[in-house]
């Protein structure tokens, strides 16, 4: 087989694992006796007269990025191409220069590691500029269709279930209603899962409307039962209880989205007369060093991208099927957002054991 | 429904999330109104004349029990009750004392939680006693049948990709060849596991054979390559490069089996010329708090197991397959042992990546 | 020596390696012939009839409990007994019932873990019933005076510390500011240290007025001299720029205190135009499982607090100086409270490094 | 002030904080407008004809470098200058080539990290180059004179602990006697830390002689008092009981010394017919990220270290000293061995907590 050069690309929102993915490329792709090419700060940085990126070589990637979070490679952060911010204000669909900024480079096929967004994106490049592409889910959120987990969600659970397990000794310490606020932008999956392997006894995702007279009723009952603490998980993508959007307006005015666990603090704390507490995690459940489960994941995956290359099979995003690395379509991926499945094993095993789901 | 008394024991080898799996089942329990016996040390107690037992409420299990390592419970210790060892040294078949023994405490059934030795004898108790029998997998090893993964497998993997994390930096400070034994007694599902996603350029497990010419030569290559460093990871269950068990012996002239890192440490060193080191991560690996996948799996199981108990539906062991929680016949999961598949993704995934095996 | 009887309670804010201390008091008491009883809830319970106490055992406290955060004794969480707050909403000096409540139990001298203001109390608490009384120092702010440091504050900065860690891969990702808020009540200990050790371009503490000018100025060099991210820290104590105190206001019109780290986020954003991410820690710095440093410290504040009973020193905190354990007045303690040094190493190296704070 | 030109090295076995102290080196130096040069794998590299080295900038040393173990210079290992290894195995003084080497480099000053014996060595080297020298200590074994500590011990301690805190769990649930080795190559003081920390019964230092036969009471005792399990601690620098060196012997006739664990194991099990269990921790705990506490000491000894090259004071190391950071003349460190002090803090909070040393 001829020598290849390939592309690859971080893109959306960073999580544990990225670089686990790139090395595995990287590896995979150096026994094939191809090159890897890491395109710094993803596709818009195509715009510039010189692209900014580096040839990726084994040993480069064998230490201590394995084991780190975030992406070497950077990630877009300038903005969609197809209407991409210009100094003046206004949207200008740049897409053809960065088609030709990956012709320029001479590759022969892009491996993007990214989210749904970022895919529906590539694929929009990669159709209008004849470019091989393949994709690698990823998302601390795990809800991209098709795939039964993404890159970064093992992480993500773990920091968030690392929390309250630090949470609950100081709870049952002083009798009190921990509040932890965790990501997850439209898909419960993180507060789910943390929920129940932290012992929580209310988890809210936005998948399931929730009453704060419910909660209060859960929260009255574990402490009648003659435990002095309870721990409630609330997933950031959480609305109001009448379903609007929480809105927080500081002293000098300023407004900013967010900080639902501060309105599920209150709200308890006035209908139960209980002291709460709350934690937002934010970003450390990005950016912590990848658990073993996120690396496998990613070296499986990017074995699985570059063999797709060397077949010749282009447009198709590798998932985990049933213990197995499989390619799907990606259009077909993206359209199949993955959010938590009603009747599921983890909201059947959250109410068999009596967590409150809000509802 | 009438109210039931379920009793629950853990028995055999101890690991992370045993006791995650005893609360889900007094949670799910508790829920249905039911009451749950935990026996103290396993089967072995009931030849006590007054076995000890603990009633376990929910709010017991809610604290710190649910991150904790171990079993609250113990474990058995003191022998197969159909050769059970009698102070003057013979075996004495005392099962029926055994079986006697659970009558006694009125039990609508029993949940073990167990390997596949446990569970061979517990059925052969449940049947001889006629005593309702739901078991729980539990194996580091990951070795049981007829499920994706048994509790404890998931923490102990995550303590031998650490361990790997730590030794990745000194090795490379001090030009060295680092080894790793892990546990496994006879497969080599953890090392395999946190050997991929630990970096490692050589695994070696029981299911296959090695040749120290071969590794040698991988070693020789990654150094080639310009990296100074190589990390190796050992199954304790590997055997010599001819086949045959290690066994060690000190000055004094005491033996022990084990070691086996030493050994292919030693013959390393010899045949490459290279400093190597050993680290021996023994029982570390069982008694970490439980990952919160270890978790997740428990309460799924417990719950599981509660609810099988409900149905009536006995001799079954609950299982993970293709993202469920099923029940499988505990006889058919006790013949289907579960080495490392060596067509499967793991072994794919590892040989894709350049890593030695040491075939 | 006659056989004593001892009390044990923790009081005020929890923190990791109260367990630890009380552990060492129960070992150190066991040797020496004692009882150790532990009182639930500190002293309001002693306003019960009957208060809620333990009998402590070694074996009590030899497995999870030494190496678990939070307190197994609860702490007080009713009131100053001075001014204590009934149900009709009044104060009341219910101090008498509660000297005469420590009469009943008989005790030879109690041993209060706690902080300063715990110890104001209980120092008064104390004289006024002629209680015999050593104080063992904790508080995550490690702001009590005569000692170099508390239990608590090593694994809080642990804590933070990390957060750090896994903040800087995802800052570094997307060209962010990342704005991380620590615990501290009244200084800025926490916030030095992890930021210190966390590598933090600027560390905001209540000691050091700041302007968003220095602040913002800093950010551009950082950024001018080619880096793309920054790591700030913000102890909870520090005010509004112009040293008012933030106030907080949700949608709904409730109020809270808190959230400086929201405040210096918007200003920093506002005045430079980078991105910025604000991440709350709250209570996992307190409950975290204790390092080995406040396992150590509290072990030996254990051994030396039931030595000083043994020897009828009474009205003293143990305290740590000069790698040795010593006593002092509880007085003179609560008197000389420690925030940071100004001119101390820690505040040197962050100025020597370049780390902004604020001034 | 003149821009100056400093090399940095690293020498002797790796620990956590190396990249710490060099990045407060770099930091510094770059805010005095000077350079900094990195030498790989130390002095002997310049016998080299073209030494490697790196020129650090601050921006190389803000990420991921400051957080982790091992040192990014590598470390020598080669030999001694003054008695090289030459290929025909002969011993040969090269340290005048060593010399020439810093001179081409054009250093105005050499700081090194490393352990008494690296120092001798670069003392040495300094007086008869007439090379500005200055010395950071570093040592897991925390053995260094005129320091309380030195880098890497912190780190090295908590891993030790953690070691602990997974081992209790499985001894408990097997009724076991957990053996835990640690390194420490001549010095007690990381058992004995981790010991008293992680809940020791045992801890066996070189500093103490042994007898099997008082550990085999303690352990009784603990057993008879309804304790089902016991943890020991021993450092690897423990000989036999007789007070000779193990040695340990494989079936194939290979010879090491080490396993003092086995050994300790062995007699032990012998001596009470209790069942034991080994682990051996060996470089994990080298390589583990640094702790925050490590982290500071080398922040703080980074910046005194180039501060001293500012004032023009050379052949001194950076120490710390009660709670200030000073400097000591290297001569007199080296001299100034630090073992366990039998009448420190540490071994008496160790003797009143009831934790046998094994006399």
């Amino acid at each position: 087989m001829a020598k290849k050069r390939i592309g690859i690309l971080t893109s959306g929102g960073d999580c544990a694992g990225l670089n686990a993915a790139m090395r595995a490329v990287v590896h995979r792709s150096h026994i094939l006796g191809w090159e890897t090419i890491g395109l710094i700060n993803g596709t818009a940085s195509l715009l510039d007269e010189n692209p900014e990126f580096r040839i990726l070589k084994p040993n480069d990637m064998s230490g201590t990025v394995l084991r780190a979070g975030g992406t070497i490679l950077g990630t877009t952060n300038r903005g969609n191409p197809f209407a991409f911010p210009m100094p003046d204000g206004s949207l200008k669909d740049r897409s053809g220069e960065i088609v030709d900024g990956f012709r320029k480079l001479g590759l022969d096929a892009v491996i993007g590691i990214g989210g749904d967004g970022s895919f529906a994106i590539l694929k929009r490049l990669a159709e209008q500029g004849n470019i091989n592409m393949v994709g690698i889910p990823k998302t601390i959120d795990n809800d991209i269709g098709m795939t039964e987990t993404s890159i970064g969600f093992d992480t993500a659970v773990s920091v968030a279930t690392e929390a309250l397990d630090r949470l609950q000794p100081t709870a049952a310490s002083h009798d009190r209603v921990m509040i932890l606020e965790v990501m997850g932008r439209d898909a419960g999956h993180i507060a789910l899962a943390a929920g129940i392997a932290g012992g929580a006894d209310v988890i809210l995702i936005p998948e399931i409307s929730y009453s704060i007279d419910k909660i209060a009723e859960k929260i009255q009952a574990v402490k009648e039962s003659g435990r002095n603490f309870a721990l409630v998980v609330v997933s950031e993508a959480v609305k109001k209880e009448d379903g609007s959007k929480l809105e927080m307006t500081y002293q000098g005015g300023e407004k900013r989205y967010g900080g639902i666990g501060y309105y599920v603090s209150q709200k308890l704390s006035d209908a139960t007369g209980y002291e709460t507490r709350v934690t937002v995690l934010g970003h450390v459940q990005r950016g912590g060093a990848p658990t073993y489960n996120d690396r496998l994941l990613a070296s499986a995956f990017g074995v699985k991208a570059v063999d797709l290359v060397k077949e010749g099979k282009f447009g198709r995003m590798v998932a985990w099927q049933n213990r197995q690395i499989v390619d799907v379509s990606i259009e077909d991926a993206i359209k199949a957002y993955q959010d938590v499945d009603l009747d599921g094993t983890m909201v059947q095993t959250a109410r068999a054991l009596g967590i409150s789901l809000g509802d």
